[in-house]
């Protein structure tokens, strides 16, 4: 076999955003997750109702399902819940006593993670077996063909690692005065063009092996709109703008500038081109269903709310700012970002946004 | 489907000795484990390769293998990877490709233990999937029929909880004065002897539905020696001195008295013939192979220093202990301890222990 998840250290160290023990380390992804989980549940239940083959329910009694990207909860706890009644009533409908039905549920994330914190906050009435599985979803994580249905929230636009490219201070994608790749050079943008093609093939690939033939997944992958520049997607210009406020630091001497052309955050949205050209070239899926949801960041009440807003970017990001700048601006940056977010809230009303809602299933070898 | 682990929460309040976040807090186990899973390697070796069923590994091109009380590794890390090479050698045995056989490892403990911790030190070298299954092993944990091989080193005696009655301050079985069983009334010991058989059919029922058919478990449980009395068992022994020095903390105002009686230490060393009984009651397992390991804790340079036995005790227990006297009487209880354990030495190494290696078959529904 091969070795398990033989890139996952070296990808997990790079990809530490998610994880940390603070009780609102992942408040963001939480607010807007709540609301997707929410409007995406008949999507769900759709999905399951009219694509999940007949015979994966009868070819075992234990239904299994894994969450990628869970975080601490709860939202995928919610999202698992969603899963097993819509698995339990297609079952029923098909004439199955579905009290024969297990499922086991595996909740993935880095290593990272905080899994104490997700165990703790398991359901105790929970109608699955649950397992909490470390390591990068850009590599392999379950055995093969062992997998029913995988889940994935807003996960998957974080990125395997930053682009070595933009790293490379003597090279043309080095991203000197900015962390983020929307408001970038040419050079930059592709470097993460680059990046996120060669993780969505890595994804694509280790679910392909993981998944059993016609098991489905169910994705909410927030992304860039058609025709919608990366620069005006809406949390491209959240990033963009704590960026700015980084570089007002440096100007005054506070965070070494070296340190901020250093720093690159590792999330990328993809448009729905770049999303099928994916699922094309891996040829392991068909995709079964997409919708957009168009207007879900923009009715967020967290982005009508400068501080709000900056406290949750704040706690989302905190563990990968101090560990790059120190402990000791966090106070300063971010009060300096809820200033600039207000005084430039018409401009980050005006970004564009979306959530693709994605089915896709697996083709028989 | 039944609830799983309905019960574990509960019984992880009462059952939270072995967790702990501090590197130390499972290093008496770990020590002694050390030792056994050396000695033991060879026993695992040839019970797979002599009592495995070809069945089983042509059954399913994934392994399943489940430690039960893993702790935070790495002694679970060098049982999984044992097991995982005895396998292989028996499936080239007969002449199969190996190759094609892939692991999962599930390791379990209660959720209290520090799973980060775990994770973060799964060898990345690694042969297998990992997983981490939070919940008492009283309980369900994984689907019916999911599991190939039950592992467990050195947990079993941890019991779900402190017996009922002996926290029962106006039964006959309240234990005043003893944090242990192994000295005390006829009732307590009764006590615990019941809660261990109530605990042990619990445990074997659960795995009689999660293992498949014809599947091992091996198991290292300390017990008491035949023809030994409780109170003579070497690790009773080093509880007891404990107790005796919480009296005299007692007897000096230092700490409540009431405090020591509604306090006791949930773990029962079980003779072969209950060993036995548990498995002949349950009905679903053959008893494969017994083999008693006599001299092992009497060999163990720890209990020949009772400074080191004194704060490696400490480390295992302090988190209950805290919980119960507070933070403040720690470093006075286990300064004494130390003291009481070198008066006593010759008593301590005059205490008879066993390690009972067992391997169970599932027997065919």
């Amino acid at each position: 076999m091969a070795r398990a998840e033989e890139t996952s250290d070296q990808l997990c160290a790079a990809y530490p955003v998610r994880g940390g023990d603070g009780p609102s380390s992942y408040a963001v992804n939480s607010v807007y997750q709540r609301g997707a989980v929410a409007a995406a549940k008949e999507f769900i239940s759709k999905a399951i109702e009219e694509k999940l083959d007949t015979e994966i329910l009868l070819s075992s009694k234990t239904f299994r399902i894994a969450d990628l990207g869970c975080a601490v909860g709860p939202n995928s706890f919610f999202s698992a819940e969603n899963i097993i009644e819509a698995v339990q009533l297609k079952y029923k409908s098909q004439g199955l006593n579905s009290q024969t039905l297990e499922f086991q549920v595996f909740f993935n994330d880095i290593t990272a993670n905080d899994f104490n914190k997700l165990f703790r906050s398991l359901p105790s009435n929970r109608q699955y077996y649950a397992a909490g599985v470390p390591g990068s979803f850009y590599g392999r994580l379950f055995p093969n063909a062992s997998i029913n249905l995988f889940h994935s929230a807003f996960a998957i636009p974080w990125m395997s690692q930053v682009p070595k490219t933009v790293m490379d201070r003597n090279g043309p994608a080095w991203n000197k005065g900015r962390i983020f790749y929307s408001d970038a050079s040419d050079e930059v943008v592709s470097a993460y063009e680059a990046q996120n093609a060669e993780d969505m093939e890595r994804f694509l690939h280790a679910r392909a092996q993981e998944i059993v033939s016609g098991g489905l997944m169910v994705f909410f992958i927030p992304g860039r709109p058609d025709g919608t520049p990366h620069s005006h997607t809406l949390p491209n210009l959240i990033y963009q703008i704590l960026g700015s406020c980084l570089m007002d630091l440096a100007r005054k001497g506070v965070v070494d500038e070296e340190k901020v052309n250093s720093f690159n955050i590792p999330n990328y949205l993809m448009s729905s081109k770049e999303l099928e050209n994916a699922v094309e070239q891996n040829g392991c899926f068909s995709i079964e269903r997409r919708e957009n949801l168009d207007h879900f960041f923009a009715h967020d009440t967290v982005y009508k709310s400068p501080q709000l807003l900056a406290s949750q970017i704040r706690a989302s990001l905190e563990g990968l700012f101090k560990q790059q700048f120190g402990d000791e601006i966090l106070d300063e940056l971010f009060e300096l970002y809820g200033k600039k977010l207000e005084e430039q809230q018409s401009m980050v009303e005006s970004g564009k946004a979306v959530v693709f809602l994605l089915v896709l299933r697996r083709l028989a070898n």
